[in-house]
């Protein structure tokens, strides 16, 4: 009897998260004599830990494909970092428990840079504990920090909402600005690195079209050149159209929103640079202006999926499948540019090791000399990632999304309770 | 020789309200007999009295057809309403001597109830001014606001992407809310009716699934009650999605952020709903918050635009014109609901004095009684209103949108300063 599959997702959730677990489970089914039957952690390790394991035999083969024009995380996602082997080793034999009690032998964790680090941590059970477990990441983030992969599935759909949503209100703003609305601010994700960002630079049509200004993550914002420079350009175009990451940070190295949360409401989290911009540009210069924030809407935006985007993130799950079901173990499957126009890419993979709680920033060679703007190398690199449609289905006016039944398998083990 | 036309837009745009250009441009040229020349007054009637008038016989074909899937509003638009005509004559004698040095003959204004009554104003030019100018308004407002019509196009667009991403938002918050975000509010535009807020809920796939609480205009906000039920959803749910109105209000009938906006940032326009709800939230209840606040992004999101309202957009514009050709004057198309479901409709027409600065509110037996949600007979209403998808034509990922040449007429006159 072949091992079973238990597969789980991790962190924050994108708009093709659930296109890869469609192809971890497609292809796991399809290799019967390698794979026994697949399961899903319930939000992620935790529901491992808790062996709240989901029985995916009791979804319908239309649900499983569904899965690949579905946002968000169909199976529950976490945020939980496993704890060190040495302070919190009953996390690791609960671990083993749970999978020796399902007869688990793959175990494929779908997420970003910190839950590599936890698929890392169950490969080396093998090894040290004696369980014989193949543990595979698979690569998601919108974020796209993740290394040695050419982009990180769940980006380049999250890059094409904002690159198109910007383009629409600009030419909203645009229409408006000569008796109305002078600045229009919008702010995106990316704490630390501003490649969403550096994709509203996507909506440009020519060199001096809108978003004129865009606040990165990597640059210390200055008010006094950013407020000369918002001038400017409402001199030469009569509006000007701002993009704001959200992990701006002042000339100390503070985020923004964090040291002025005092002053701006009781509200710690990030997000908020847009309304904090607004005001101070309003209190400044005495311009009309709007402000929009996307959070999560950006992220769960499978409505207007990249289609390349949808293929990766499917690609990436079902290669994930196929090299373990070769023997390989401990890594992560990274796409390979092989060309940028046309785009052509491939799927190799990488040691765990080497994308495990790595970031990877943006060259500094893409942000533009004067750090408002994105360099041609940007341009090149971004432009792909973004390319082809792949509308899900509509009913009565909406997409038609899938839902799982989520029903659990019967527990085998004592409930455990995390410490 | 056939009188010249002159269309121009007006008020805050829409994603399809250059779809009414299209329907009033390409009218006029298929009736010869009828209508010379077409132009478009540029920044509404500001162009209008500036004598800026742009020459859409410089326009391609292909350009005139594409306003058809283009966002924003292609001539420019204005906040700006006519003077008294007892207060500022010279607005009208400008406004006649244009008419008369380019001929123009009829004069189509695109735009909401305030945008309704420039074009009566201008039709009373006719009688009072001897001068003979057939004017006619044509209907646009994301607002839904507008009297006499079964809906307003602009609304149909705006409240389709607006449930589409509550839906994809909160797909995503499920997935999160047993270790991370427990509370998501998205604020949405509306600043009397809260038609856009009710959209929100037909994300809804069933009774008690997200949106669980909408915060409308029209209900006054009791904070004790509010949190209450947040609380309660959060026990059965484990997460809450909320969609509130910008104009929301307290229960001393001030909007909520008028109220505080000392407290909260140097800013005095509406918006800001959603982080002060989250401040708030975040004080009293300690829940992990995100907000997003959607903005000029929902009424120019042609690449999620209904199909429906399209068509409507573009036969309140060819209708416009119709009815002016059998001699029409002084009046506004409006759509009339046939039926519910299929949704089948026709396209009427109203004097303007119907509905030039009227605001139709939405019926209270449109809001369910707790004050949260909507009731059947208005998601029978809404619902036919988002029906269809007219996708815009994308170029390298993002939808290609025209951008007209904007020449202008020779100028005639002298220049006019508005006073």
């Amino acid at each position: 009897m072949p091992n079973n599959v238990l597969y789980a997702q991790s962190g924050g959730v994108t708009a093709v998260i659930n296109a890869s677990a469609c192809g971890v489970i497609q292809t796991a089914r399809a290799l019967p004599e390698t794979f026994g039957k697949v399961y899903a952690g319930k939000d992620g390790i935790l529901g491992v830990l808790r062996e709240e394991l989901i029985d995916l035999d009791r979804e319908s083969e239309e649900t499983i494909a569904g899965l690949r024009h579905t946002p968000g995380g169909a199976f529950g996602s976490c945020r939980f970092d496993l704890g060190d082997p040495d302070t919190h080793p009953e996390q690791y034999r609960r671990l083993v428990e749970v999978f020796r009690a399902h007869d688990i032998g793959y175990f494929f964790y779908n997420g970003g840079g910190g839950s590599m680090d936890t698929a890392l941590k169950v490969a080396r059970i093998a090894d040290e504990m004696g369980y014989p477990i193949v543990s595979v990441g698979v690569p998601k983030t919108i974020d796209n920090d993740l290394a040695c992969t050419d982009t990180s599935p769940g980006f380049g759909s999250a890059a094409k909402f904002i690159a198109t949503v910007v383009r629409e209100a600009s030419m909203d703003v645009e229409s408006m600005a000569s008796s109305s609305t002078k600045v229009f601010i919008m702010e995106v994700m990316g704490r630390h690195a501003g490649w969403l960002a550096a994709a509203a630079a996507l909506a440009q049509q020519s060199k001096d079209s809108p978003p004129m200004l865009i606040l990165f993550a990597e640059i210390p914002f200055d008010q006094a050149d950013f407020l000369r420079r918002l001038n400017d350009v409402i001199a030469t175009h009569g509006y000007c159209v701002v993009v704001a990451s959200e992990g701006l940070k002042g000339p100390d190295g503070k985020l923004l929103t964090v040291a002025q949360s005092h002053d701006v409401y009781a509200y710690t989290q990030l997000g908020g640079v847009a309304p904090m911009l607004a005001g101070m540009i309003k209190e400044k210069t005495g311009h009309k202006i709007h402000w929009a924030v996307a959070d999560y809407i950006q992220r769960s935006a499978r409505h207007i999926a990249a289609r390349v985007d949808v293929e990766q993130a499917y690609a990436t799950g079902a290669m994930a499948v196929r090299f373990a079901a070769e023997g390989h173990t401990g890594f992560m499957p990274v796409i390979r540019r092989l060309c940028d126009a046309p785009y052509l890419w491939t799927v190799d993979r990488v040691p765990l090791e080497q994308v495990a709680n790595i970031e990877q920033g943006m060259p500094r060679d893409f942000i533009s000399e004067g750090g408002y703007g994105i360099t041609e190398a940007c341009r090149r690199y971004l432009r792909p990632l973004i390319e082809g449609e792949a509308y899900p289905p509509y009913e009565g006016g909406l997409p038609r999304y899938v839902r799982i039944r989520g029903e659990l398998l019967e527990k085998k083990l004592p409930a455990f309770e995390l410490k």
